[in-house]
């Protein structure tokens, strides 16, 4: 059964908001961001070998990160890295490798995962995939759905029919980022909860999809081109991602579906969207500040999260709801409150 | 004429208080501390080549900095470097100096100046010095006083009687650092200056006073021991430097001499004694941050001294009255308040 079981990483992410640490040379997914000697990538990864067999992860990421994945899944064969030549969001990501996997197992099932994201308690996660795995079976497309813990108004939506308390819930519609209002109520309800971007599937369900919603898509990676698992196929690969539209695969296939299941998650994640959701998963000193790094002295400073390479010396006084970051050859110290504009500081710099 | 004149250069400290730049290993002298392409040192050698020539200028200094010296200086010859085996304040440097210096030349008038001053006006500076060497022709022990700008405790100031309003006035008393409440009598009464450290005497004069007042030292330190510029000059300092007294030159001399005179210095003038002096003499943006570092960019954030390598990327935001400085692999962040806790800090860490 395990055998049938495949993972599909999406690791082409270029994760601008964790400057300076991730930059496009080495995005989010590629660093120890927590300080646990683990990469992200890697975190994920380990995580999917729960649920399948080694040599069944794929990884999708652009071909400049070809050599970090090399680097940091060495157990992993060259042919399980697959290789966008640019960034066309998610559906053409996993059009591509449904496709490519489908030609290799027509009973093919995939769990597929975004690679940045942070899950704590991995023995739950792995309960709810098996859960999820089993409910797609029945040619059901499912995702796993996060209990909202705030009225986040920067994730989407899925509202379910909450009949009963099942694991599983039929899916009754997905909503895009809401206002903070409208994001209030969804949190009230109940019945609303975060798409973390992971889900499962057979190949042939979400091809089935595909060919119904996105047809000219479908027929672009279709495996009836033949070009799969041949020595050709990075270069039709490549005039496939020239050609093909910049979509989601929410609004390709997730918003008119209507055999979309989600699995209540009970495991605790984070999107690690920001540095400061970042501050949440690192254990705090009295303080509440947050360190990464192990040469790190503060003194009358609270709230604050340092992330410094492990052997740097700081000292740190009289700092309070701050971000100090140092990674490669650049410094940044952040005022918390003023987090979110960070894109448009470094617009300004570059 | 100038040829009978020497410079006297003390560049035995270790600067603790300009952590993290200043280090034991490389203290405060041996950096660009205000990132003008030369260090403290090198300035304070080209200031008094103005008024003595190149070859006539000597270092004191720790034997462990001989190498930095050399390297700073790659224009003296390795005999104009004097080597202090540990280190016992001022007065037994001055011994060194000035008793090598008048076994080589009798006429010899020494510029004695510590190492880590800052001096704009170098040509007033200059002014000064020629000054303060024609007084010290007839015996004069003569030394520059700073105008006080503010009440300082942590100076040492001069009395002069104020009978004229000329260039060099008599010096009345030496005061050690003084009260808040004195030091605020002091400046409002206008015949107090703050002790620059900086003294102008023939090596005969300075030799005689230490005889009359330290005997123990002169004779340590004397010629007629007979083994200056010799090859066992070095071995017999060593040994003088372990026998003699740790003690300052004003408490040895200045405090008791009645033959002193204060030239009242015209430049501008600092001791680069904390961060916070330093502020005061970096280039100040439209917000009040000072600093040093090529690719800094500062938002919402004003009063800050920055202090980076630099080709250091930095990104500061929302922070006020900061001291931030990165030197080698060590990074501080300081608010300027606490600047006087520095040596606290420092002691908790290591």
């Amino acid at each position: 059964m395990k055998n049938n079981n495949y993972g599909v990483i999406m690791a082409g992410g270029i994760g601008s908001r964790f400057w300076p640490m991730s930059t496009p040379e080495k995005p989010k997914q590629f660093l120890d961001i927590l300080g646990l000697g683990k990469t992200l990538l890697q975190m994920t990864f380990e995580r999917l070998e729960k649920v399948s067999l080694t040599e069944n992860i794929y990884i999708v990421t652009n071909e400049k990160y070809k050599n970090l994945v090399k680097q940091q899944l060495p157990q992993i064969r060259e042919e399980q890295i697959l290789c966008e030549p640019q960034r066309k969001n998610t559906a053409p990501c996993i059009a591509y490798a449904a496709s490519k996997i489908y030609s290799l197992n027509k009973e093919a099932v995939l769990v597929v995962s975004p690679s940045d994201h942070l899950i704590v308690k991995e023995d739950l996660f792995t309960k709810n995939i098996e859960t999820a795995i089993k409910q797609s079976i029945n040619n059901r497309i499912v995702t796993l759905g996060i209990q909202p813990t705030r009225p986040d108004t920067g994730y989407g939506y899925i509202e379910f029919n909450n009949k009963e308390e099942n694991e599983v819930q039929e899916v009754k519609q997905f909503r895009e980022k809401p206002t903070l209002e409208l994001a209030k109520e969804f949190v009230a309800a109940g019945n609303f909860y975060w798409n973390s971007g992971i889900f499962i599937w057979k190949a042939s369900t979400i091809l089935s999809s595909l060919k119904e919603f996105t047809p000219e898509l479908y027929n672009l990676f279709s495996i009836d081109n033949g070009f799969y698992n041949t020595i050709s196929e990075q270069e039709k690969i490549n005039l496939c991602f020239e050609k093909c539209e910049d979509i989601s695969i929410d609004y390709a296939v997730m918003e008119q579906a209507k055999n979309v299941d989600v699995v209540l998650a009970t495991f605790d994640w984070s999107d690690l969207g920001t540095w400061g959701s970042l501050y949440e998963h690192i254990p705090m000193d009295e303080n509440k500040n947050a360190i990464v790094g192990k040469n790190v002295h503060l003194f009358n400073s609270k709230n604050c999260l340092i992330n410094v390479p492990q052997n740097k010396k700081v000292l740190i006084e009289g700092l309070e709801n701050y971000i100090v970051v140092e990674a490669d050859d650049v410094l940044m110290i952040l005022s918390m409150k003023n987090e979110q504009e960070l894109k448009n500081y470094l617009k300004k710099i570059e």
